[in-house]
């Protein structure tokens, strides 16, 4: 199969992938500088920049908000904690709103603390998403489950595969979708089926990385596009045969290489490689 | 439920656990001297010993060799690399029938050097084993497809899940099975019901270990049994309803603390907690 580019319009910036050297005034100026039309904030820095400022000054600058980054992390040890996440939920569909996001990503959460009932945890995202998606549906922002790969089923996030996050979806209803990120589930050998079971709309938002060989860290060795071992052409195509017309979000946590770089160059290597490696 | 401790007999040692400190001469006494009843080598200390010269001894000590490690690392980028990964594992599958192991783990590798095509390495691994497959079955040696955790696709291991492997043993029938690691399937929402599909006769094997939280290195930071958030008397009950009757083999790469230990320390530690956390 002869490489086709994607379009260059649908390359989102991960504010985690420059979020060492930049604040979100600079990531958004960055982006339109760049030429790139999407930017998935986090809410670290947007509570610096304040949401209503932000949302302004992406409107201005004419981007598209593919995600907020993030919501989730519902499983606590008692039921203060699990409240106080639900209400740190809501706050973040205010947030997404406001924005006028494509979705709010949700990391789900592991294990509570000192807790080895996985099950249990398992039980709590269920609960802890059907108590916010009411919310959500009036506010008109689709919440995105995002598995995460399964290194991170402890401590982040307890929904690993497609499978269980679109069984989820099944279970809940309307306005519950699926964040793809390559990164988490490149390896996943039912991972062509469970694009096409998720269908055009419940797949909400795509997410672009590489898996590095050897991965120094599991939290903050991420590749750029092209650097590791994973068929993105491969993956998009899929995505494509099942509808997504989406954005292309590139989401690089990179400690020992990217963070470190200048972010104008990270910003042209991503638009570089947007074209050249997915 | 009520923890019942599992039977102390059932406690094995894989040899990875010590070995830093000892070869595979001071491992075989030091399971006798400790009571621990099962070992399980690795072939570079094999090779060391020499197969023959370990076979004796450890049936002189009357301990029960649960598996040898390892066989696989079937993908390769081109023929003659694929043909020596084959020869190497009816190599290892004599060595494992000289040690009457009770089976032959196998690891059974990743993407060849350069390559991205995931499916392709997973042919390469089916085929592979279907090369071997008849050569243990003459030997009398079960071949166990260990699933390794997703975040070793890339480098060690393509078969990621027990659900992956049990589709390999339908396919390729009789003489093949599963060694079921806790460390590599806790994750998995699917791990109960593939541990009943699989049943006693493909259960080949049961590792134990734990998953540190947190994890500090992708391959060397494995927890000792209890100090992490797997439920190891739970995954150990469902292996019981499965029928599995077999050893309980500790397996615990730790560079950073039960490797620099005295290994008298460890095995000691092993037999204390295979009573408490397992």
């Amino acid at each position: 199969m002869s490489y086709s580019p994607p379009d260059p319009n649908l390359l989102s910036l991960n504010t985690a992938t420059v979020r060492e050297k930049w604040n979100l005034r600079q990531m958004i100026d960055g982006c339109a500088r760049h030429g790139i039309c999407g930017i998935s904030p986090w809410r670290d820095k947007l509570a610096e920049l304040g949401a209503k400022e932000a949302a302004k000054r992406i409107r201005d600058r004419g981007l598209t908000v593919t995600g907020l980054c993030r919501g989730g992390m519902f499983p606590a040890a008692d039921r203060k904690g699990r409240r106080a996440a639900i209400d740190d939920n809501l706050r973040a569909i205010d947030d997404a709103a406001m924005l006028e996001a494509k979705c709010l990503v949700l990391v789900v959460g592991g294990l509570p603390e000192g807790s080895k009932d996985l099950e249990g945890a398992r039980t709590m995202v269920r609960d802890g998403i059907g108590e916010v998606l009411d919310h959500a549906r009036s506010a008109g922002v689709p919440l995105a489950i995002e598995p995460l790969h399964p290194m991170y089923c402890a401590d982040r996030a307890c929904v690993n595969t497609m499978a269980h996050a679109l069984d989820l979806c099944d279970e809940l209803g309307a306005g519950l979708g699926i964040a793809v990120d390559a990164y988490h589930v490149w390896w996943d050998p039912g991972l062509k089926n469970q694009i096409e079971r998720a269908g055009d709309k419940r797949l909400l938002a795509f997410h672009i990385c590489d898996w590095l060989v050897p991965t120094m860290d599991l939290l903050t060795d991420r590749g750029m596009m092209g650097d590791g071992v994973i068929d993105l052409p491969l993956i998009r195509s899929w995505m494509e045969q099942a509808g997504y017309r989406g954005f292309h979000e590139v989401e690089i946590m990179s400690a020992s290489n990217w963070w470190k770089r200048d972010a104008d160059e990270v910003l042209a290597t991503c638009r570089v490689r947007h074209q050249t490696a997915c």
